[in-house]
């Protein structure tokens, strides 16, 4: 399975799951991280995941052009997550260039010829949130999620550590 | 299938899958919506899906009685979406009619006779919201999901535009 | 099956799915609630969801200790539910004994001779809350569903009153 993109809420083990597939993976690995460390909470969690992956594995930061990132990435490559990603963008001054972004990632869906697994949070099963960036926010992730989720060969839905089988679906 | 609830979490696709649903049914369609346009973000909304169904569907705008609409409408119905449909009755100022008007659809559940596909968000899945109002949306939405599920014969959580089967169950 | 985690949203018939089990269940029943009786709201609920139990049961109050309740509570058990219990101890001033008092309730699970029903809400499929304690609560709560889930030999998804199946996994 070429491309799989893992759904899952918070701390509902979903990056896990990716490392685990990617421990099982013979061949080099990539992770592409796409956290920028903010503040001390963030920076703590960053620091916790990458000691939890072999040193021999290749890590890319970025918080922005992940299609440039997944261009340079060899063998299994782990985008996490993809939320931050989308985060990263609307939290910039300058939005103009995320559409574009976003759809140079879409397009590399399509041809991957090496394993992708894309990891990210599940976050429109809440109330309507108060402020309006929080709303397009959700509005952004679940789209991507969509249009992602349209062209992956596998989506899973990861609850409380365990995967559920979303794509392909069954009957 | 007579009866579908199809629930899922904000952009998540669920209105497009009652409305591919809608595309492949052979016969009249009726579309009811239970949005109004408070708001200029609302309002392109609203526009935005009305310009992806066909022209030769009916519209019917229903904010509040939905019951009335369900008895009014023609072949296929899509309702899209119920949980607009309790946030208006919730932020009117006289909500005494509510409990009769919920009891009143739930009643035309178990006697349709042609097909009905019942849109609505999922908004139990995150962190207890602050305000009362919130609560209360939240506990009204939950438990006439409950009542529906119950009476329907579909369940289905749509997650990234991919439908999962909830009922009937899978052992 | 001796330990199931039965994860559902507000208002999603988690609890309900849990009491019809237990009045299924051909012997004593033990009904553990970590609820406490704060404000109005919360007395009301306690109240109505007692008032839908067999009387022969028995009840076992426990809003901390729950390791304590698990060992006193006889026949089948039903814990309702972690994240009131989880959501007791972070409101604590003294939060030094939480992760004992968690690890102790860990260590239960896997010498289990009786049959346990834990109900908790699951909350993480949200947008990022804007408090600290919020978020710490969240994350809590995820850890927690990973930890129990691992141990369990069943968990469950309950949407809109209807189980979905997320352990054992189907493939």
């Amino acid at each position: 399975m070429m491309v799989e993109l893992i759904l899952g809420g918070a701390r509902s083990g979903k990056s896990r799951y990716a490392l685990q597939q990617a421990l099982a993976h013979d061949g080099p690995v990539s992770w592409i991280a796409t956290a920028e460390a903010w503040d001390e909470e963030m920076r703590e969690r960053i620091a916790r995941h990458k000691a939890e992956r072999p040193a021999h594995w290749t890590t890319l930061e970025s918080p922005l052009y992940l299609s440039a990132a997944l261009d340079a990435a060899q063998g299994l490559v782990v985008v996490d997550c993809l939320t931050l990603w989308v985060s990263n963008w609307l939290c910039q001054a300058d939005e103009s260039a995320w559409e574009a972004e976003r759809d140079a990632v879409l397009a590399r869906l399509s041809r991957r010829t090496t394993p992708l697994r894309l990891v990210s949070n599940e976050v429109g099963f809440g109330i309507v949130p108060d402020n309006p960036l929080s709303r397009r926010f959700r509005d952004e992730a679940g789209f991507l999620h969509q249009a992602i989720a349209a062209r992956a060969d596998t989506v899973t839905l990861v609850v409380a550590g365990i995967p559920m089988m979303v794509k392909p679906t069954r009957k």
